[in-house]
């Protein structure tokens, strides 16, 4: 079985290890300007040329059985126009959703599920009245490749500076949500339609960016992990997905409301790679390769600490995480490896998780 | 990190992908006939050539931090030559001991430890005497590159006939072990000299091959653990170890005599890539780049089963397996790859264990 990754960063490694103990292989396509260092030695890589063709990026991937992407921003025209030399999944038509603010918030609501109150935008549109109508603070987004800020605007409420939106962009506005956690949950569909979902994972962000996860998320109510699970099952099945699609929720007076779909693997799964009988990484190359899944418990209550910009803490220091480093050159805030920790006391390893944020990023 | 290895099977395959995730680097020293397959593309493979010098060796290997092996049969000359260039871990003077028979069984009972009764031998020696003396059956070995039946031979009594043995090639002869059950205990000594082991793992052989483990043995008396690891902790102490050291062990009324040791990762480790918090390789590799060991506990009861000359199983027959594939070629009876399995309740295991056997090895 050969596996032909689009993209050559943190998840196709993981990705790859996690294929390689099975005898599946591995290539990748990079981008023009794309650092290849996380995936150097695991596989072929194939740097995309201008004008390659479909058929030369196949055979650049070295003809694998099956295509699948690290990431969600990938050009779906790409996944389009190599579906008829090898399956790709997840399929183009379910990372075109994802990829699109206002279709995927559409889709989440058309199967019944909520998110945060929503509307498309124009320059036109009076944002005063808007704000009034889905609350404040009041947060505009561009539909596509708004991220970290850019394109991204946010009123804090009707005092505030109105901002002019560009011509052309396509926005919509999002009513603050008042969240009690962010929380996610990482779901993975095989071809013969079955899903398996992980324990809900909480999440702690710093400056937008993932810091911290603990699995599963402490103190959590009673049904809500089933409920997680049932919105999972309805997503999935409606775009007959198959591999990992990650749901990031916010816990909002005790229901829940989908932030984000992410089409990949997700950082907040990467605890899966010590918590779980199966990762997340193993169960995505299951999943498009057509295996059946394997089974998703967490034995241990679980915990992943990212390493934004820095080194790996001395391993004396904690000498039962286990390390995952990118072989990535360290640069201010950059992802370039993860921690992961188990242990049978939550209370213990959320003491630990603690006291290594501190020493990481004092 | 670079770690060179002496050997490129699956042993050295596994190390490898174990180091891998935190960035360790490997290389392969291959013998002149080595099948190299199972470590192609995780790291440089150098070819040993007649002649080569330990220093071209060293360089060929591409410099490494430090040196190990993945076998116990390794020429201790030329690990010894490593040394200047490298730390050698495990020790060339341990796996010496290892390698013959005498010596290691002298020195596990000079440590006060047991093995089965057992006497050096010569072509001269009254073996009836011996047989009477030591116990039926008498087994005769030599005391180096003695296995699979070569340089072996079994007296069940007094009315079988005596073997002549041969001239120049030392041998040792052990008196017959009724014993229960076959045990090993893998364990790993850091360069901190700090000890780890994992829980007794009971083994199950066909035609003298492992077939198949379950880790914790199963139904093991109290105390037998302790025991197993003073014992351990008294011979790589003795040794001053660096590395896993596997014990293999009879269960004789309820006390150990220790079988063998094997100087390395062992096939009856293998279940701890599933079943343990740190895996027999990742702390092989911990251990001899000088960092702290990691936990050996082991959440859930696990087992191991070889795939022995046959292609793995149909995946939905056994989806909760872990399928380890080594990317040799299936020839009759070699160890091709191996499926590990965990589940909460050690009947239910059992139970699936045995299933797999039968659809393995009809």
């Amino acid at each position: 079985m050969k596996i032909g990754i689009i993209g050559c960063g943190q998840l196709a490694r993981m990705l790859a290890l996690a294929g390689w103990p099975r005898g599946v292989q591995f290539s990748f396509l990079a981008g023009p300007q794309e650092d290849p260092s996380p995936v150097m030695g695991l596989g072929t890589i194939h740097r995309l040329q201008e004008g390659d063709s479909a058929e030369s990026i196949y055979q650049g991937l070295g003809e694998p059985d099956v295509i699948t992407t690290e990431r969600e921003q990938v050009e779906v025209a790409l996944l389009a126009s190599l579906q008829p030399f090898a399956p790709v999944f997840p399929q183009p038509e379910a990372v075109s959703i994802c990829q699109h603010r206002a279709r995927e918030k559409q889709f989440i609501n058309d199967q019944g599920i909520a998110t945060a109150p929503w509307q498309p935008v124009t320059p036109q549109t009076d944002l005063l009245a808007l704000g009034h109508e889905l609350g404040w603070p009041l947060f505009i987004k561009s539909c596509e490749d708004g991220y970290d800020g850019y394109n991204q605007w946010r009123i804090n409420g009707p005092d505030d500076a109105l901002p002019t939106l560009p011509e052309g962009v396509a926005c919509i506005a999002e009513g603050g949500v008042a969240f009690e956690r962010e929380l996610s949950l990482v779901a993975v569909r095989g071809r013969d339609g079955k899903v398996r979902c992980y324990p809900l994972t909480e999440n702690h962000h710093t400056a937008g960016i993932l810091q911290h996860s603990l699995a599963p998320a402490p103190a959590l109510a009673d049904g809500l992990q089933q409920k997680a699970e049932a919105m999972a099952q309805r997503l999935l099945s409606a775009m007959n997905y198959v591999g990992v699609l990650t749901l990031e929720l916010f816990l909002v007076n005790g229901e829940f409301k989908i932030n984000e779909l992410a089409p990949r693997v997700h950082n907040s799964g990467h605890w899966t790679q010590s918590g779980a009988l199966t990762c997340q990484f193993e169960n995505h190359v299951r999943a498009i390769a057509g295996l059946p899944l394997g089974p998703t418990d967490a034995p241990l209550p679980a915990a992943m600490v990212n390493l934004l910009g820095v080194e790996p803490p001395n391993p004396v220091i904690c000498p039962d995480a286990k390390l995952h480093w990118y072989n990535k050159s360290v640069r201010p805030g950059r992802k370039v490896g993860h921690l992961n920790l188990t242990h049978a006391d939550p209370q213990q390893l959320s003491r630990q998780v603690s006291e290594l944020v501190a020493i990481l990023y004092p």
